[in-house]
């Protein structure tokens, strides 16, 4: 049986610049491009926990409130905050910085699901994950409800079998 | 007032072949990649619909199941669904075709929602959604609950005020 | 014997945003990113009719009357317009679309034709294509002479066995 | 008035490698890849003979007739041939070269068209072209032909007014 | 007058997966894109150092003898080593992951200075840099002979000025 | 054993437009971005002189004190300096075209070694340089001293060994 692995060991950071054609005509991060870097870092997050390759298998809703400027510099940090036989979950969050402003903020938070796979693509087993930091045990918790929802809105459980998304929702 | 558009009107096909770069391990399209080619097509749906420069404002929940192989074609089909005042929902449709062995399928459906902004960007009001066929009629129906979804999720609105979702999650 | 195949059944519709890297330095999209995008929507379209690999044979003369420029919206429609046992040739129709300023022009039409090959490169016989339109029939008339003009630009066939050709240049 | 300039001073040489995206399915290089290259080179020849910002204003018939491999070294030489008023005609010769094997051939010959623009892009007066070499001056006398050809095909000259085309199409 | 600031504080972590545009023959890293990568990252930690624009001034000798394979993770870590008024020193260490096999090894470690400038490209007083640990002390006091190296070869300083040099050659 | 070639036989010259992605804040191109151009355009020298796959092995010193705007055209020339067994130098002159401004500049002048290696990565064994011109004898002769400042770099050769360094450093 696999054997377990602390969320910390698949710490992922991923810095890139903006660059003119990441930008729509505001001169702002376009949005499909920051998706793509969050896949590209969580993916990279995913493999470390499994140490196997890995496919996307859904990206969670993302909102996109704070633009992003041409020449800003993007953080993204990825860490696996839960795994469940075969796939696990990755959290993300992305930080844009305006340096000569001095200005750092948090922009995005994301979850990406990922799946482990053989050279033939057929899901294998993968390590639990360890929480150890307050932050980890709260995703490592929140995971389950993530999950339902997921499970929930792709038709493949029922809203009242969801007993996590209850607190979402003050379902009785 | 502005005035109201046909959900035709907004319309926009994109055609992409897959290429080596756009691909892991297993030869299959990077979720990443993919995720831009739809924030992409549907930034120019809403474009078309509202005459105004968009910025994406959210992507729902995408949901990977089907890979998707090095030399297909992809074609991704955006559309309006329905406007809130200045914000829009694009309803996208991605197939891919694999030419040589005459087989296409419907990859994935998602949903991304823009906000339509002056030169300074600020939000500025849009011309409303006429569904016509019965495919329109049904995504604009479905555009309210999904948009309260959203409002949830991102803990701009109260599960128990959110009416729409009910038929979601059985909620009485 | 390869079957007949309607002329719309290729079509193929590619839709592109003019960014900052395609244009030139008067913020105008470059002829070559221009001519690298037909190449790509004639190439799928040609597969879709032969459900083939296909390579690129011929681009016929192209003019670059009108500029397009950055931030537009560029669509690109290809369509086989005619067959010749393993080579067919396409239409490509682009068009740009300064979307705030609502105003949409068609730019350039071209031709491109390609020929049809098995995994070793060797040319395979294709559908014949079945004209339905007005203007399907009229490219499809239309073929034979600019196949004849190519023969003769290439020295492969004499100007004066080009009989079709005599319609441009008036020749008896 | 603008002065006179050799051919050569325009001489550009481009050298490109074929890397895994630049190639189709069965890893030759695309042909909209290599036209892209050519009007790189192209302009480049342009802007050296007339010290201007130019457009590209035309590309002749181009035949592929030559695959060029993966990894291959390409070499694409662009010299100006001839300059009318504000239009420049340029002539590419693309070779391939795969070093390993220590084969090199030239695979295409293609001729663009620039016209000089000033800042507003309004066209401009270049200088005029002093061929030298037996090939120059072959390319130089052969450039009147061609541009009868583009203004016959562009319907912009009557084919009976294209006195020097008779060379090509026998015609009395 | 600037203020000193830690070393540490503009550490800087970037991550890459090795893509097949980015490989050689050999399915190897080229190693231009590997110096396109230092250059980012290096600069990027400049730019959190001094808060300011910053462009290359030099890039140290580097050797290439570990290839690195498609399909690895590459990390890439940067921080400043020493600022000499309005230029400074950034260490980089690379480190490669195959990570299906888990193996992880440091292949490249590099030197890159940069200079602070305002809008205009003019050079601009940073701060001093504060090393804590022993590592960040070595390199600290490595700094000022690399410097002289870079002088001396840069034919900016006589050999015989060059003190702190003598360590490397023995000079007496 | 491998017959001799001449220097002149491995040039290659390399012609690049700076596009706004290739630009920092300053809009001057960024130096990561030669530094590819430069390590693309010597093996390109290095495969013509070897007729084999080659690696890079190192990048000399490079000092940018010069920079290049967007829209300069940049020439890249590289050509072998001297071999040893299987490894050889490259010189690479790169010069800056302001071409409206009709300005040209020799901004960078670097050196960078490939080794030769067979199918399996392998070094195998090149043909020897003959340098026919006054520069190329210079350059030739100054191989020997760059190669032993490289190896007392990388601490594979005592300083005191190293008897072509000496007239760089006046040691006696």
């Amino acid at each position: 049986m696999a054997k377990k692995k602390f969320a910390k060991e698949s710490a992922t950071i991923m810095t890139e610049m903006v660059l003119p054609n990441d930008t729509n005509t505001l001169n702002n991060l376009m949005g499909g491009k920051l998706m793509h870097w969050m896949d590209v870092v969580a993916a990279i997050a995913a493999q470390k926990h499994s140490n196997r390759i890995v496919v996307t298998a859904s990206a969670d809703n993302i909102s996109f409130k704070q633009p992003i400027a041409l020449g800003n510099v993007v953080t993204l940090k990825a860490q696996v905050t839960r795994s469940f036989t075969s796939s696990m979950e990755v959290h993300i969050e992305v930080s844009a910085e305006d340096i000569p402003a001095n200005k750092s903020i948090v922009t995005h938070r994301a979850f990406f699901t990922f799946v482990a796979v053989d050279q033939n693509g057929k899901p294998i087993e993968i390590p639990e994950v360890i929480p150890e930091t307050e932050e980890e045990k709260e995703l490592f918790d929140g995971a389950l409800r993530r999950r339902q929802l997921r499970l929930v809105l792709g038709k493949r459980m029922k809203a009242e079998d969801a007993h996590e998304l209850k607190s979402i929702f003050n379902m009785k």
